[in-house]
């Protein structure tokens, strides 16, 4: 993210003083099941916008579905069913990586790094008759959250108090940062738990849509998810529980041609196609963005709220700077996503190199 | 690997030095296609086991099946209709994980390193009025060659000529040091090249033939592989060009548990296996150890030579450290074995999630 | 440090909490000036001592001699008129590395790591006719608290409040965690102001009166300082405000022989030393040992007691892991110490090659 | 440096590959003593000029002075005695600290990263019912070649043979990269071997002799130092073997304030100066710029060509991005440099806190 949008942080922060007291209320009210307790909870909500805690539409902990004890997230709903219906999307067994190359000058977010060092050339040998040489590689990085980047459920949380009280910052089913947080790696709910997905997933193209790139700051509604799936002959009944959803929006063109500029903003979902996805239960989202969200978020107010909304609340992933050029020359919206973290434990996401396969 | 394997390098190297020449002329022939030239060169080898060049039976550069210009090796295998063929072995919908938790204690090889660090506690926020707060990990580490590893081209080489000329050390398809080497990542055959597994595999359970956990330096020899086909009640013709085969020793059950003698050496394939995985095509090796191979082998003049067997020579990859231990318990020895290698530009290997499906 | 000290951690703060009232009333009197407040407080603190606040006899902050804003703590005792009091001790022209070599097999605390390697080899070149070629090194590594290490004002703090609440730990001055915390390094009192020391120091050889090296778990009492003093023939009125006093205990004879030994405890200094190196007005103390201080601390209640009476709470530096072989081998236990860390922004404590010349 | 200085690196490689044996001829025939030596060989490359061996005026292995097994070069001149003549220097007792702060914006060269990190916040406690809480800082970084850096004997070689073949690349007394490359550390002339400086300098200020900052690409020439002293009343006869020099261009008046011109060049020393440095046998020079030397070097065909001269050939070390700004203002041109690498096995250089007292 480009740091222009935190500027504004320090104000923002006095006005959130005084609605900590409600959202707290509103947040641990949600001990109730599914997209009932949804509905309701969104009614309220609405009738509670004149309060800027916009980001309290659905319950927080225990997870309505998974319940109080769950680390997975969104990745149970990865199962052998589940893994049957989609096999059935697999037909040409045509194999489409999604994922970027990592390099270092890809473009990253604030103050994360990306280097890496052959130590010695070679790294070592010969050894034995058979003259074996070899070659290691040193990488330096933030792991989880340099290039292609998939969010764990410890990689986002919500501060319900005062500042620095380490109590009152919540993630997934309520750990908190006292709980959770570590010098070494997160002691809870590391990337480590999440399961290996292998799930339907429908590529909703904005871009193409459109017929071009969208801008900083264009929020994708639901009307253009709808009129999407139209345009690409998909329907939304389409979208089952489990599922997952992905945007393009073409402003992962400027990956590596125009850094700066894509590290100024993006196009993105706001909250209410984050609630549509919480609505549908996909497990994860994702898109060719380095935030799958709206930067800057049109409601000044907010920053960076659908990932408040998706991860610690819903326990739904968010993989970031996908690309989506082959299965777009080819046309093909729905697909096998096959992607299995890294099990880095106390990690807060993964890298790797998610597929399509259709 | 135990350090301890290495001592006798300069021993081996004096000794080496006057096969040089022999060696060099023999890799250099093999522009022939395919397993007549490779039962060629075995005979032409054969005789020459007087010399000690013994990692020299099969064709070198060009590549015989995927030419000159290739980077990709095994991986080409994977085409749209072994992607299909393997889809039919999905049945169950389930999966295995079948690689290990990335952890700061778990066995390295020699001075490789893993550390993690979680800046700051959260790292960032809170930011907007939904008041996010987030983490990162920020590691440092050989990504490719510590834990769950899979070895790529970049990673091993031969050394044909004096010590030190980069120009004499050779890698996949007759790529030099001086041509691949660079401080900051491969120049050339980095994994980013290599191409996503979705492949049918086979599982030797050279443990549950046995009844027991093998030892290190304990070789596994052909007859056993087809013991424990017979044993597992598979067919070796089931074993199709572009299909991996995985070995299970139980050696993998010291892991964590007793990393000193993990580390010490190892069960595993030698350079008869080797050859029978070369002739029947594999796309990919594995097990549950750090080589795969044999350590130490019987053949005291050779240290790692299935790793220049299979790699350099022949394209084929390795993971190590695989974890079989829930297929085993359903005694699944048959799978889509799916793993798509983390991009990382100019790396020698790549971490990540790899997983069985049935 | 070796992790078994810190184990009773959890039962120590359970006890811990109830006594946070009272030192917190005590420690925010201190707002006087110099060895009165100090003797005051000591007493008040003499009757106190049935609470387990035995960390708590000196003005904690603003500090009494340097004031609200300082930043720069037992620095600031580097004058000029130091400067060339010190320059009064060389008279040989002799220089003495007292600093220990920096290498991945030194003993480390806890977690820490010490990794380096050397990209390429060589990293880069030939570049012009001259043909220049050149190497660099990549060290990943706790710079200012592995090996020999100084360590800054930021290191040390001590919690006066609930668990996590960052508004809550005071370092030194009374600035709190919230306040100097960063995931980039310490927002403020990093080692960066620490200005460089060109004074007198005083090498007590405990371990020259005692005819052998010291065990883990004993202490150094100010008689045995005194005795010292008086076996090495110095005046311990020779110990002027500014001055470093070190001390040397043969427990740094283990350093790379027995390094878990090393790390499993130490003889040091205790309470009662600290309060005499605050009396005498040190500006930094040492040793060859990995905390200076005792470990375990005969006071079970005590972990690393020393560090906070002597860093947060007056500002007093602590250079560990140093080695004074040479210096006793040629009897010279005064000269002038000559350090200055390297001014890294945020870091907690320095690297270096700290000198005694004489 | 600059990527556009070494663009030109394979045109150049051609042209000079045809020196090359004159090249070898002459730097093997060096081992006579002295500056009666280096006048004669001074004279013999006089006429060799129209080759571009340029860089060959001195003896190059074994050192003349140093001998042959000699791995400190010119840190051998801090005696006992010129200890105790730069102590006649200090007058005022005055400390400048004359390195950077070392920060993640800092200009750096080419690839070179500078990442810290804290771990947690705070990393470890509370301890003890003193409730210890403590912070680290993780840094990695090219420890010895970012910020004020100081160069090592193992930093630059020259390569005299093919490219890529080790034993054809020459660092300090002959050591060749075969012999002292390595994946973990430099085996040997790691910067561990030097020993720490406490020696008379001298500054130039070439800045104040022309009334403003110089350029990228003006070469500091021998009159430019002679009319420097002059205009700073200095005499030349007062360096003295041993002594250390320095260069204050204006140049570093950028650092921080406009880095991609501080990188883009510098002006500097050439091979003049260095010749005369040698002959008054400096035991190291350093400047306010990344490389002390100019950029690009007016002769096109030299890149970095002081350093070869220097390091390599003459054992003489380099601090670069040094600061003066503090001493020029109290116009201190004579000052005792104080500064004592920090000994990390096997670095190229060493960071660290350099001071000038006076």
């Amino acid at each position: 993210m480009d740091a222009r949008y935190l500027q504004d942080k320090d104000e923002l922060k006095s006005t959130a003083d005084k609605v900590d007291e409600d959202r707290r209320a509103l947040l641990t009210t949600g001990l109730v099941g599914g997209a009932v307790a949804a509905a309701a909870l969104a009614s309220s909500v609405a009738q509670a916008q004149t309060t800027p805690a916009a980001a309290t539409m659905t319950p927080f902990w225990p997870h309505p579905k998974w319940g109080k004890d769950d680390v997975a997230g969104g990745s149970n709903w990865i199962t052998a069913a589940k893994v049957l219906d989609t096999v059935k999307w697999i037909k040409d067994g045509k194999i489409y990586r999604i994922g970027r190359v990592y390099e270092t000058g890809m473009p990253k977010f604030g103050e994360r790094a990306f280097t890496m060092r052959i130590p010695g050339s070679p790294t070592g040998g010969p050894f034995g008759k058979n003259m074996l040489v070899y070659h290691d590689e040193y990488l330096a990085t933030e792991i989880g959250q340099t290039g292609t980047q998939f969010d764990g459920l410890g990689h986002i949380g919500i501060q319900m108090g005062k500042d620095g009280d380490k109590n009152q910052m919540f993630y997934y089913n309520g750990h908190t940062e006292q709980e959770i947080g570590g010098a070494y790696g997160l002691a809870k709910i590391g990337i480590e738990n999440c399961k290996p997905f292998f799930t339907r997933a429908h590529l909703v193209d904005v871009e193409g849509l459109k017929g071009q790139a969208w801008d900083a700051g264009q929020e994708i509604t639901v009307a253009d998810v709808r009129a999407a799936f139209q345009k690409q002959n998909m329907q939304e009944s389409d979208v089952k529980e489990g599922d997952a959803v992905f945007f393009n929006t073409g402003w992962g063109k400027l990956w590596m041609k125009n850094n700066d500029k894509f590290n100024s903003g993006e196009p993105g979902i706001g909250m209410e196609v984050a609630k549509w996805l919480i609505d549908k239960g996909v497990c994860t989202t994702g898109a060719d963005t380095w935030a799958t969200e709206v930067v800057p978020n049109p409601n000044k107010d907010l920053v960076f709220a659908v990932h408040c909304e998706l991860i610690p609340k819903n326990g739904i992933y968010n993989h970031e700077n996908l690309d989506f050029t082959d299965l777009l020359a080819d046309r093909k919206y729905q697909f096998a996503y096959i992607f299995s973290p890294a099990p880095i434990k106390g990690a807060t996401g993964s890298n790797g190199g998610p597929i399509a396969v259709t």
